[in-house]
């Protein structure tokens, strides 16, 4: 590659990133278990990476681990411009989409019109939820707020009012990647339930 | 797999997940962007992972990305235990790896067995710095940190007195994953001494 065109693509990568940065800021409901401060996006994101490599041989089928880390790397930038939208505010889901959509356009606009379009195409796909890849995605990424719920006495579903009803038809598509990973995070939730950390 | 030994692997599993949650507590000398507070070792993983999928191409020769990424993801759940050691202090970095070491027997261990081997062989690989994807892990590692410090006016460097020769000195490794970012990441480093933020 020439120079010039090195140092311009190299320039549009490192402003991507640097971009990205900012997902430290974009606080989540979820509480971290030991400061119980809200978690942030990029922990979020690490922590579900860690999930999938982790928890990949439960996958309802086989899965590409690569593709699915990928997607859960870069499925949460788009919040950068967006905010979090939380997952039981059904009012501020009905155009969550479109924010998102635009956000997407600005973010992985920055990076060389190659990656742009490959890194939009992982985002699509994720929120598309069709392959097996994008399903198993959306499995640890509703599965680890379900947990740190459970592990954090159920503080945050109490703040705001969340019943078992609304967790389990919520986090219901955890099955569609997992049917194994959602009958094991519903004893959990179960047990939640019988502790009084989640009202029914 | 019979019900009991899937529900004692998930147990395992999920208990590795939840200590793992810890990383978000250990913080690093690097500063945010944005918020200018201290980096904590749960964005830091996710960061470079980012950096790894975006800039592989970048790779002194071909590597398997998801290799790159299983060892980022876990390189620094050790600091849960032997908490994070600046780059720059000569005297802790002495024991840092029998400290990092012991710290990996009881995180890594908390898996089950197959696993327990496999995350500490994947850990020991980063650790050698032998194969192309241990070298490409360190060197989106160091890369990361040196953008940050950049990207906020080379504080954390004056904050602990560190001058351009020890920046080079301890970056060098950089260039063993990716002769390509280590001539960028150099001249972005030239511009921080230009402008005042590191000292010659």
């Amino acid at each position: 590659m020439p120079t010039t065109a090195l140092t311009d693509r190299l320039t549009a990568q490192f402003a991507f990133l640097l971009e990205c940065d900012r997902l430290k800021d974009v606080f989540r409901q979820s509480l971290n278990t030991q400061s119980r401060r809200r978690e942030n996006d990029a922990e979020h994101s690490w922590a579900i990476c860690l999930f999938a490599v982790t928890l990949a041989e439960h996958s309802n089928v086989p899965i590409d681990v690569l593709r699915v880390v990928r997607m859960l790397l870069i499925h949460d930038v788009v919040e950068i411009d967006a905010g979090d939208t939380f997952a039981y505010d059904t009012a501020a889901m009905r155009d969550q989409h479109e924010r998102e959509a635009r956000a997407a356009d600005r973010i992985f606009g920055l990076l060389p019109a190659d990656q742009a379009l490959a890194f939009r195409a992982m985002w699509d796909e994720f929120e598309a939820r069709e392959t097996a890849e994008a399903k198993f995605a959306h499995t640890v990424d509703r599965l680890q707020a379900m947990l740190l719920n459970c592990a954090t006495q159920g503080e945050s579903w109490r703040r705001h009012g969340v019943t078992h009803a609304a967790v389990v038809a919520r986090n219901t598509p955890i099955a569609d990647g997992s049917s194994t990973l959602w009958t094991y995070i519903r004893g959990i939730v179960d047990a939640a339930v019988r502790d009084g950390h989640l009202a029914t």
